[in-house]
Parts: C-alpha cells; structure tokens; sequence
C-alpha cells in the first residue's frame, strides 16, 4: 500500500455507484481507477452522472475480472447476488483488493435469516461495514472488527438510520428491544434507478408512499442482528417505509418502551455517553431535532431522543443521507480502516443545506 | 331551511378557511356569505387566494358579529381560543346559525386533558364531527349524534387520519389500544400559513424534519378520546408527526399489538366490516397501499390494513388530504348531517393525481 | 342525444386518459362507458388509478371497435400516429360518436409542418379544440367552428398555456409575432406515464432541466398556427421547455416585440377586451401574477401582461394545469361545445391551493 | 499572509452567509474567525445553521468593528446598503483585510442605474468578482483584475447565470445583444431566510410562480454591464425569474438573435474558445443539457447553446448553483485570487447528484 491507493467501481452507472465516485474523488488518498457496467458499458460516465465533472469524461468499461483485478480497492455496486463470484473470480485471478460490497449479499450472518427474507442461498458474511456499532458489552465497538479487513459488507440504508436511533439505549439497557416500532420517511434514491412507474416524479411529487408494509422490508433481519449485537436478547421489531419527495434522506423515527428503571436522564446519558467522540454520529442538543437537509451530501448522522412518559415510550429519531452515510460514505469510512487510515479521510460533516 | 342556505366563513385569510370556500363553491346548497378576517380584512379575497377564481373579487370584511349574523351557516377558521367567545355574541345577537369551529377549542371532553395540553382553561366540548367515527359497541356511529346538531366542533386533521386508521381493530377488539405507535408523514398546509422560518420553502424542500417529537403534540388526548369513544379502556399512544416536502396530505402509519387471538383473517374482517358502505373510509383491496396523491382534494380517506406476525402487531395506514377530509371535508359532511342534507352533498370521493 | 350521454375512453391508464375519467365523473350529464387500455387490459382501473374512487372496480377492457362502438362521445388518449386508423374502423362500423383526439394527429392544417416536426405522413385536421382561440379580425372564436363538430382535436398543453398569453396582442397588433420567446417551466406529467430514466423522481427532486432547447419541439408548428390564425403575418417563435418538480402546471413566460404605437394602456385594453366575459381564462388585477398552484385541478387559464419599456418587449405569463385546460379539460369545454351543452358544464374554474 | 489565513463572516446567519461558512470550512488554508449576525447575535450557530456541524458550537457575536477586525479576509453579508459604512469604520480601525461584499452595494459602476434600480445614493463600485467575465477584446478576463484587489464585489446569482450562458456569442460577435431574452427558474433559497407568506413551503410545493416581471428585477443592469464588458454595444434585455420549487439552483434559458453571417459552427465555436481550459464553466457535449441538480453544492455552472435556426435565435442555458457559484463559491474563486491562491482553492466541481 502506497501513499495512494487505486480504487474500482462496479456498478458506475447507479446511484450508490455514482456517489462512491464522488466520495473517491473527495479522498485525499484515492485515484479513481476502473469505472465499469453492465448494460451502459461503452459510454462516457458523464452521460450516466454530468454531476461527476472531473471524471465526466472517462469511458463505462464492462464489469470483468479484467477491468476490475490490479486495483488496491473495489467497490461492488450490483445487484443482490452479484458480488460472490465477482469476488471469487477476483481472488482467482490473484487480485489482493480490499474489495466493498455495497449489496446485501453479505451482511447476514445467520443463513436462515437470509433465506426467509432474500429466498436465495446464503453467501456468507462479511466484516459489517458499521464502526459505531455497539458490541456487546458496550466496550468495543465493530470499528475494531473492520481494521485490516479485506472483505466488507456495507450495510443498508434504512438499517444504519434505525440502527444508529436505537443502540444506545439498547447497549445501556434503558429501552426494551422486544418491542420496536421505526418507520422511516424516504427519499427515492434509495430505490435505485431501474425505471418503473412507481417511482416516476409525477408519482412522488406531492406525495406520501408507504411500501413494503407487514414486516416484508428486507432490511429487517439485519436491523435485529446489529441491534442483538448491541446487546439485545430477543428484538421485535415493526418496520415501515414511507416514500417522500426528496431525492435523497431518511429520517428515521424509531421507538421502544422505556425499560424498567430508566428515565429521562439516564436515556440521555445513554445516548450521550454512546456517541461521545464519534466523528460521524452526533446527538444534538436536547429539544433540537435532526433534519434531513442538515445532512445532506455528508457523512453525518445526527441523533436526538426524548422520553414520552405518557406513552412509556422512548423515541429515538436519525437524520442520514442515504447515498453518503447509507452507502457510499459508510464504506469509504470503512475502507479507511481496512487500509490504516484516519478513520475521517475525505469525508465530510458538513451537510449541503438549505 | 330553505334549498339553500348561506354559509359565512370567519378566518378566511387561511388556509383552512380557503378550502372551506373551496368547498362551499362546490355545494349544490351552499351560498356563500360573509368572508371575513382581521388583520387582512378591506383585502380583495383574491389577493389571498387566486384560485377561488368566483370569489376572487369579494372584499373581506371585519370578522365581527355584525358580519356573521344572519347566516345559515357560520364557519369559524379563527386561532385557538376565540370561538367560544365569538359563538356566545352570535348566540346574543339572535343568531340561530349553525357553527362549525375549524379550530381545536371544543373537541375535547375532558376538562383535564384540555388543560394539560393547551394550557388554558376548557371552553366545554361541541358534537364532535367525525361521522364515521365507531361509538362504543361499535353499533352507532357519531354520525347519528351529529343530525341536527347546532355546534360542531371538527376534528384536527392528524387525529382524523390516526382514527380512521385504527378504529376497526379497536372496536373490534383485535388490537391492544394500549401500545399504539403512531407516526405521520405531513404536508406543510397543516402548519398554517403564518410566516415562520422553519417554515419557509426554502427549507422544506428536500428535508424530512420532525416536530413535537416525545409526547407533546397537541392531538393525543383527542385520538386517545376518539379511541376510547370506539371501545378501548386504556390508551397509550406515542405519536410522532415528520413534516415532508407536500403541500397537502397526511400518511399515518399507526401500529398496536396484535390481540390474543386476533388473526390476519380477524383483523381483514375487523377493517372491512367498520368501512363497508361509508362513502368517504375506504379500505383498499389486499395489497395495494394508500398514498396522499390519491386524495389530494377529496374527502376520501384510504386505509390499508397488514399484520406482521414476526412483529406481532397491525400495522394500519391512513392517506387523507389534511385541508379536505382532515378539516374542511368533515365540516361540510358533518354541516349535512347537521342540516339533514344528504352526507355526501357537495363532497368528490376523486382526488387530483397526480 | 338524451340529456346524459355516455362517454368511452380509450388509453385509459395513462395521465391524460385518468385526468378526462376524473372530469367526466363530476359531469352532471355523462356517464362513464368503457374504459379500455393496451398492455393493461384486464387490469382493475384502480390499479392504475387509485384516486378515481368510484371507477376502481372497473375493468379496463381491450381497446378496439367493439369496446369503443356504441357510445356518444369515443376520447382517445392513444400515441401518435393511433388516432386515424381506430376513428374510420369507427365510422365503418357505424359508430355516430363524437371522437375527441388527445393526440396530435389532427391538430395541424400543414402537411409540410406536420411532416416536418413528426417525421410522418399527415392523417389530415379535424376542427381545433381551442374554444377561446382568436379568429382572424377578432370578432369571431374558435367555439363557433366547435359547435356542432364531431371529431375534435384538443390542443397541446404547452400550446395552449403560449396561444393564451400571447394571442390578444396579436389579435390587437400591439406586439410583433415575427420575434418571439416563449420558455415555459412544465410539470412532469406533460411527459406521460411511460417509466423513462430522466423522468424518475429521483432525478426530477431538486432538478430544473431543459428540454427539446433549439427549435425541435413539436408543439412550436402548433402555436405558429394558433397565431396566425388570431392575425399574424410571418410567425417567429423561439420556444424552451424546463422541466420542474411539479407534478402538473405549466408557466408560460412569452415575450414578444412591443409594436410600433403601442404602449402599456392599449396592451392591457388588448388583453382586457380579449378575455373579458371568457368562462375560463381570466385576466389578472394588475400587479398580480398566475402561479401553476392557482389552477391546480381547474380548467383556469390566469393570464397577466406588462410592458417592458426598457426592452420593447411585452411579457405574457399564463399558469394552467397541464392536464385540465391543457388537455382533458379543453377535451370536455369542446365537447360541451360539440354536444349543444353549456360550455362550462361539469368544469370547474376553482383550483386546489394550497 | 501567512499559509493559512482568517476570514470573518458578517451575516452569519443568512443563507448566503451559512454557504460561505460552508466553503471556507472546505479551504484547505482559510481559518474561520468571527462569524457575527444582527438580530440572532448570541445564539448558537448550530441554532441558524445545524449542518455546519464543525461550528455548531460557536456562538453568534454582534455585527461590529471590534469582532470584524483584525481578520485577513472579512466576508459581508448584509442587507443592501451596509457594507459601505461598515468598510469605512473597519479601515478607519486600521483593518487591511480584503472585503468580500456579497450584496449589491457595489457591483455597479454606473451610478444612474443603481439609482434608477435600487433608489438610494450609489455607494460606488468594487472590482467585480466574475473571474470568467470576458473583458472587451476577449482577450483578458476579470481574474487579472482580481489579483490582489482588496475590495470585492461579488456578483448576483441571476446575474452570473445569464452572463456565462451568453457572453461567449457577445465576445465572439456571433449573436445580437440589442435584444437578449432571458427567463430562469430559480430555487428559494436565492430569496432569502426572511419569512415572508409568499415563500413558504405550502405556497411553493407544487407551483410556478414568476416574480419581478416586466424588466423591474434589481439583477438588470448588473447583467448589461457584464455584455457590455465583454463587448456588447446597445445591450437590451428582457428577464424574468420564475421561482420553482427547489432550494438551490438557477437554470438560465438565454435567447438573442443570431448575429448576420454567424451560423451553428461558428456559434459553438465561440462557446469552445470562451470556456476552454475555465476551471468552473464548462460546454457539455452537443446534445446534452444543463440542470441544476447536477451543480448543486459545487462552483461549477453548466452550458450549452444551440441554433434555432428557424427562429432566427441562439439559445444558451446556464445551470449553477445560486449559493455557490451564484454567491458564496464566486466568493471564495475570487478571494483566491486577490490573496494569490491557486484559482480553485478549496472549491468543489463536483455537484451532489441525485
């Protein structure tokens, strides 16, 4: 490993791909090297992302262990199921890359969990791109894990917003985990840029959609094992998505009841203590509450919680930018640790608002 | 009574007062009289709403008794805290008319609770004007209490789309009234049109913002009192409203436990019996979720229904138009009943999508 | 024709084919027949159409001869090119109804200028669907060639949002068509239903993109003709669409030469005098200016002119709803023509704002 | 000047001066000093701005010499008409700090028309902060009158929209500025943080709404005075702003006649030659266009031009981000150059899309 390192990007034509670049290009340490494709392969980059000015130019080569191998990192930005052999292959051929799937492929660990929810085998967990992830314990945290790491799995969007609302108090024991309501409005980035007509402007403009309603939302199982591993013993969770007009953020808001014992204060603490000295994740004042605009296009998830005595009820809510600390963002901040980096190299707090 | 009757509205430099007039244009009976305000009063009406195109070039006068009395129908838009008083001069001055308070200060019944939340003292509670709403017993509906009444106070519109969502299961005892977590997706229309600067487009736009997070919002006790009117004991209600970028509309996702007993099969059957035949609840066909677009500008309220076995709770939706069934629609179908016209005159059930 | 008249409506599923539904619901004389459709067919209409509330149980039926024959009035909401065919297999089959046209095939009297911007050969003009449009001298509309007609060709919606602003100071001869600029910001569902990338909400949020820039775009044969047909000699139009994250509504800022003589008193008196007594384009007060909002949902065209000196141009703004007075509400004002009925019957003036 | 150096902002706690906060926190050599406001003196920052995370907890000083002084770059954003006295006390104060004005104040060098625009005594012009602004002869630009300047007025966003679309065909003499038309939609954050009814949430969600019609918007003679500059003779200008609803960006669509003997080739030629090797101003590709999501959050502007030769028209559209390169990014390129910095100095190219 050099001063800089080379890094590929599968998948270049989607958002999550789009939005590794630009962060790659923010990286002090980072050439961009390989941007490849599937069925765009052959254009210029500029005409799948004109916001990527500096690499506007540059040619979508097809996805192959040839384009892909001689890279110090890749980046996996492909369809559920994709990144296994791709990876394979790559070792196959002799390739020694940090390579980040920004998939689900290989977030689960328990296999039964995967089948129930993706119906397809189980590929195999990876290290969990998440650093503030709480181990049990409240010791470590999943930053620890990742160092040095050669394979990573970055987490889901919608799991990282409700997951970085709820560990704290699930760590220090204030909130019962056997009993979690988050619903989560969302911005439409998050569903990816395959065409279809639900997902047209003239469908989300002005309006509020629920979907995958029920307990069906992939993202489920993987909420529960990180918060299991923040030390929850069973969890139960009711997990509901709400489509918004805005392209990108989600604004998760997630409650539990408030454990036996617990109080405002002791919540607080919690959350405070849980936090403390993150680079990425901040509680906000108390009576101040995060907004998606504030995060925008940053690295930054912001917290705030309150305790409704009435209803018995924490509430916990986190304001992420799905493309950044949802996809992209969480994997360069994971790549940095796998190569020995600052943790914070390239990745900003400041969010583009208003 | 005569075919028609003549209908003043007080606050009409609002919005809800607007889409009161919307609605009056649109009634086959309705004459529109008096439009009045207070610090916009000498305005042309059109210089605070253009789209009333036939009303646009009547002046708003004084709100006053002088310019109220002598109406059918007077429809207060006015802050919190000023029908009682205005109702009591119109009531000295001779006036028979039926009023309909747009605002908050009779929903209540519960002295207690009124004081607790609106921190003044309780103006004494109105035929509350939620036709639909399911009486204990689930025999009678609040409809049947709303037929000649002379004082109508109409709901706030989070609580009509939380009701309207829950109700069944309450009622028919398939859900536990006693953990209910609510979190409603809302347009900015509902926050009114005074200029504050959270408030500006500037900053809704492309944000997902909170507020009144942690038990403080002013709705609760009147969905917990709605609740308990369909049947529940005790009430627990965590409710969270999250502002998005829509300038009309309201999405409340409402989940409870399941109850002992209760099933998929049970709680379908709960859900279509209580909205069979009502002309504005309609509950979806299996599958299908309800979005806002869908009833922008109608007084329809759209409901789905889901059970998540893994979470063991109904997760229930409600999409309505905050201005149309969530205010100035339940005016107008509860003044029909008041007037003994048919419930659904001058109401569409067609939203504008999309 | 009884006193109701039952009206088809093929290519059901789209914008355009839902927007004429939800106007012929609230038509005090039609009845809604067949509902027919392409790749839909077979479909529940609410599985398209979800806010057409009492259409949701229909059945969209195969589009053809046999499902469209039989009914007063056939809307064809078909792609280009669709029209011809579909009204002389009509005709053969005895079919006596009133065909209205939402596509383009009839709209332009020039085989050279169709030729020219659609690339195919001219299926021929059928009467214009413009009732407001200038005739040649100004003492006559294009509502007395409708009457009567019985094939009819409602104009494009950009179209009538430019022909609206402009054509009373051609008619007048206070500006000079030979120079102008119209660049219009356009909603989403002018683009249609089809699921194409640029159109995703995830691209449109937070996004004003151009279109068609250069003189490509289909509609500028279209208004050349318009103007013409209110006075002018040599037409010359520069013309922009920017798509804006609006679901409906098209602005229309036209600009053209002041004429030599001219000045503000006699454009306003141009202006005044066109409009004046028109059910369903209004001139503003002066100082006031139309917003898409204003209109939302009605069949209003707002109009407002001024002169600017410094420049010698004059600058019309007209604000429509794309989908109402840009199509299927133009459709119904013609169609009322056609059928003997009162021009405004079942079209509303009133917007839905906020 | 030492490597690193301090720049104060006054407004703070506009939007204007939060974006400056913004990039100065992304300058590799620039220091944030005081950062002071008027009226929110005081407060947190975090309490105007929650996504300058780095400075959330700094604290609002009052607007004055004494917290302005001693700082190497001192950035005003003010209302118009206060930066003059408050420069003149800071040099009386023996302050040698370089002064960005980011309002109006001094970007004018003619003192009838910023009386005849803005109705007060003309405060005298600063050296104008467009660094791609084409001086006559287009052989120089306005960078070289940038080094070392220690007054600098930045532009208007509007205005730098409109100027880089069209000075090219200007400088090249290939289109006729004797009668420029130039319509934008623009975002709300360019109207500012003050609330006002028009600019809220509920007014602007789905609408249009054009403003300053009629050739009374402030931004026009500032952009005379820029085609002027780059060679124009009789400059004629009809403009018109119409806001959308986004909270950042300007999309220009900028129209004047084809000059005689220019034609398609010789007009792209023109653009070429301005733009090449312009670190912030780039041509797309013939055949791609501009939008606003595609530059928010950088210093880039977008353009494209093409002939319609029908209308006898060039049409140039701009695309920029009005916080960035329309204020706080033209800011920072400037301050780069008046303290020596390389041009680019902490500025992005890269905009955050979707």
């Amino acid at each position: 490993m050099q001063v800089t390192f080379s890094a590929a990007v599968a998948g270049a034509s989607g958002y999550a791909g789009g939005e590794m670049l630009r962060l790659l290009l923010a990286h002090p340490d980072a050439v961009v090297g390989a941007v490849t494709a599937h069925g765009n392969a052959g254009q210029r980059l500029g005409t799948q992302h004109a916001h990527l000015v500096p690499l506007a130019d540059r040619v979508l080569e097809p996805t192959s262990v040839e384009s892909l191998a001689g890279h110090d990192v890749v980046v996996l930005a492909l369809p559920h199921g994709a990144s296994g052999e791709l990876t394979a292959a790559l070792e196959a051929a002799g390739s020694e890359a940090l390579v980040l799937d920004l998939g689900a492929d290989h977030r689960l660990t328990d296999a039964a969990a995967w089948e129930a929810f993706y119906g397809s085998a189980h590929a195999g967990a990876w290290p969990y791109g998440m650093p503030e992830l709480i181990l049990t314990g409240g010791t470590t945290r999943q930053r620890d894990v990742l160092r040095g790491a050669r394979q990573i799995a970055v987490p889901g969007c919608n799991v990282t917003a409700v997951t970085l609302a709820l560990q704290p108090g699930v760590a220090a024991g204030v909130v019962d985990p056997g009993d979690v309501v988050a619903v989560l409005a969302v911005g439409y980035s998050g569903a990816g840029k395959a065409a279809k007509p639900h997902l047209l402007a003239a469908e989300g403009l002005g309006s509020l959609a629920p979907y995958a309603v029920g307990g069906t939302h992939r993202h489920i199982p993987e909420i529960e094992q990180n918060l299991r591993a923040a030390g929850a013993g069973q969890v139960r969770l009711s997990f509901t998505p709400v489509l918004a007009p805005v392209a990108r953020g989600i604004l998760a808001t997630v409650t539990a009841p408030l454990a036996p014992g617990a109080d405002a204060g002791s919540v607080r603490a919690a959350w405070a203590q849980a936090y403390d000295g993150e680079p990425f994740v901040h509680l906000l004042p108390e009576g101040s509450w995060p907004t998606t605009a504030m995060v925008t296009g940053a690295n930054t998830a912001l917290v705030q919680v309150a305790v409704d005595e009435r209803a018995g009820r924490v509430v916990a809510v986190c304001a992420i930018d799905n493309l950044v600390k949802g996809t992209a963002g969480a994997a360069v901040q994971s790549m940095n640790l796998a190569l020995g980096l600052p943790e914070t190299a390239g990745l900003s707090t400041v969010g583009v608002a208003p």
